[in-house]
């Protein structure tokens, strides 16, 4: 049986690790600060906003929530932004997707300072990625980094294959794992792959994010590989109490009997990215700093 | 024996469709025009400028010369770059690299505004390819994909590996050539890949940019295989006029044998990139106009 990769236990690690960093930045001046921008009442936005300012407020930073009607326009957004952008005290800035369908996300992507975009959504931090010069990594693809770090998984010289090619994912992701220092050998596939069972039990390291649930089977991957699910699907299921529930991109029961390792869903990827957001923003207020990131 | 994909056939192929369009452009009162910036006497970017600067003129576009001495400082050529920028008869700003070592490279191509970066350099524009909407794309990969397109290879659901992982070269390759339209399931390998030979073998497209002469033998090479080589390398040979003759990274003799396609050095891949940095520069006058991309 693989062994499970506990997304919560390692989250509670760096959130451990950061808090007596929040606390020297404070007492040297420089109280780490996070803004969460809400547009609307998405009930699924409004639990994801409320843990990452709860998260922030526990480690010792200062959280700005600015929670705006479904009825903001786009220059009272990017004026919003503007404004978070130029005031010194205000480390990160993170605005909370998806927007009311009337506002242009790419735009207001583009408004954000590079130097504030904790959430790695700017394209100019995808090209610092893709340069090799990475700033701030989406938390996503940081998540799974560290995922594979603190389990011990061996990246370099290892075949990791990546399913699925999504700007907020899968580019990063491939990009990263091929890069220096973390030195896999890495191919990409995606909806178009031909026969791809024989691509992905090539895996050493099988990473999943293509939205489809239980699309990974035990025969798509090869015995001992590491196996990463970024999925999260609701399917129905008449023997839960929801009459629904959660499950990712692998088909766990059988996979993790040959994989060597697994993340499982929910509590795998998904608790990374908070911390990773945390991360993210205490970084940013050391460079305001002057000094260099944190050695995770 | 393997087709010959021709770039300088291919590059003419383009430069002449490029002829008419920077006539309309022009009698529409948007003369294109790329400006050129030598700093230094450097032989080979001298050679590399005149032909950048010729190929504009002959086309029918303006070529603006800025060639500065090799004690230039920083601010003296960030201040040149910003006036360019400002320019709006400036469409294309080319700053040939590499720069005299006092001078700080990166700083320099974040100088050049995004929106007259035909050498495609910008962190934002390798962000923008990163995220699946390209605006300029860098001249070598770019050229790549056309010498592909224009040879009738199948990209959509072929495996292509990519030998090396550079920012100018294979990330942005490996990346363009799995993003929706090209759609190959892409592997990018490097001097860290283990067993080499048997993930270059199962390439349907096997594009070589490792800076090694001769690198790739037929072994590692599949029969009908379409073979791409980015390298140019000088290696001695007594037998040559000059004692010495340019090979690129892939064994030219043996991989002809059972390739089904394959580029030559030189006279493949070399040509290409000055027909695409015209392109980027036609390209930038038409978006200046409110006219989509050209249909290549």
């Amino acid at each position: 049986m693989a062994d499970i990769i506990s997304g919560k236990t390692i989250r509670d690690q760096i959130l451990e690790e950061l808090r007596p960093e929040v606390e020297r930045l404070t007492n040297a001046g420089t109280q780490p600060c996070l803004a969460v921008i809400l547009v609307g009442s998405d009930p699924a936005s409004q639990v994801y906003v409320g843990s990452k300012r709860r998260t922030s407020e526990q480690l010792g930073m200062r959280s700005l929530s600015h929670d705006l009607p479904a009825t903001t326009t786009q220059e009272e957004l990017e004026a919003l932004i503007r404004q978070l952008n130029d005031d010194p005290t205000v480390h990160g800035i993170l605005c909370q997707l998806p927007l009311p369908d009337e506002l242009n996300e790419v735009r207001v992507i583009q408004t954000l300072s590079p130097d504030k975009d904790v959430d790695g959504l700017h394209p100019i931090n995808a090209g610092l990625i893709a340069m090799g010069t990475p700033k701030f990594i989406s938390c996503t693809p940081y998540g799974v980094l560290q995922l594979l770090k603190r389990s011990g998984v061996q990246t370099s010289g290892s075949h990791a294959v990546v399913l699925g090619r999504s700007n907020l994912f899968g580019r990063p992701m491939a990009t990263l794992l091929s890069s220096k220092g973390w030195d896999a050998t890495v191919t990409t596939c995606h909806s178009r792959t031909r026969d791809l069972p024989s691509v992905t039990s090539q895996a050493d390291i099988l990473i999943a994010a293509i939205g489809r649930p239980e699309f990974v089977t035990a025969e798509m991957v090869k015995p001992g590989a590491v196996v990463i699910d970024v999925g999260i699907n609701r399917i129905e299921d008449a023997s839960a109490p929801k009459g629904s529930r959660l499950v990712g991109d692998v088909a766990y029961g059988p996979v993790s009997e040959i994989a060597s390792a697994i993340t499982p869903v929910p509590g795998g990827v998904g608790p990374m990215t908070i911390a990773m957001l945390m991360v993210n923003t205490v970084n940013s207020a050391r460079w305001q700093q002057g000094l260099p990131s944190l050695e995770l």
